[in-house]
């Protein structure tokens, strides 16, 4: 059975849960505690040299890192990620975009708030996070304003990579009411059939 | 023909010369100055919304963003991009790793350096690419001191995203010297059929 080391309130490891409740894959879930380090011990460092969640182990020893090539390795073949070359691509370019444009700036200021506790030594780092993670939502509203998914007006993994931490940007001190066309399509991803909350 | 929005001395806009010269397909360079802000510009980012290069254009008004995608857009069905469902997902694993762990520190100290003069307002920022940048080339010389290339002993468009900005890495301030087994893998990807400089 697939294994994912993760952490349930990480919106990396969130989208990896997502896809496979969507496609109905069985997994067992190992609990990851990144505050205290547990994916810096010699045992997960020789699982995944970069110390990272989420970790998918597809057999003993059968290791894969980062969200974006688990998502591609699980949703391949099926209606998550288009076959058509283009489209493919498409999907491909918005998840490159989430991890660089978006990921770093949105995720990063919750986990600052969240997980850290909002300590006042990263104050200014947090408030560095905050002009380039609207640029990123400004970027995803208006592609939203005029299609329903990011690519093909068809539900795919880039909206699954997209929808983990936009979906909780608040807790992020994100202000999500200026963006209709963004909490509309969150909306319509979270009345897809499959859908599963963070924590569900 | 395919058009490239690029910078050449940019690694993410190198390496898709690199592939397009390896795959023996012509282009069309146009460069974009980014210092100057040519890549915000309304007619750009009518091209590109999140207004950055490298941008493909693959006929008129279709394009494609992220190195990434481009490359992956570009290599499928070639021998840069392994048809193996597992090897697939281990070039994008290091590509996601390349663009999440490596390009915001290696690529970016060297930005202040080269293309902003080190100026003395962000020798902060530059020390805090340090640490970060050397723990990416440490997880890459432990892989490549077991493997000729990242994914299956083979060159593929992993190698191509990782090569971008290593091999120019001691313009960012890190020093290769402590890395023979990155040091013998530039070597051996300089020494490929199809092999260009960043300016050739």
């Amino acid at each position: 059975m697939l294994r994912i080391y993760g952490d349930v309130y990480s919106g990396n490891c969130y989208k990896i849960k997502l896809l496979l409740k969507q496609l109905g894959r069985p997994y067992e879930w190992v609990h990851m505690d990144v505050v205290r380090k547990e994916t810096r011990t010699p045992e997960f460092l020789a699982r995944n040299p970069n110390g990272r969640i989420p970790l998918l182990e597809i057999d003993d020893h059968t290791y894969l890192a980062e969200s974006g090539a688990i998502l591609h390795y699980l949703a391949e073949g099926s209606a998550f990620l288009p076959a058509d070359h283009f489209a493919h691509a498409q999907v491909l370019q918005w998840m490159f975009f989430e991890q660089y444009s978006h990921e770093p700036y949105v995720a990063t200021a919750r986990y600052i708030i969240r997980y850290l506790g909002r300590p006042a030594q990263h104050a200014a780092a947090l408030q560095q996070k905050m002009a380039p993670g609207y640029e990123a939502l400004d970027v995803m509203e208006q592609h939203l304003q005029k299609h329903a998914f990011f690519v093909g007006d068809q539900y795919s993994i880039a909206d699954i990579a997209l929808y983990g931490y936009t979906h909780v940007a608040h807790e992020g001190d994100f202000d999500l009411s200026r963006y209709p066309a963004i909490r509309a399509w969150i909306d319509r991803v979270r009345d897809l059939p499959g859908y599963v909350e963070m924590d569900g």
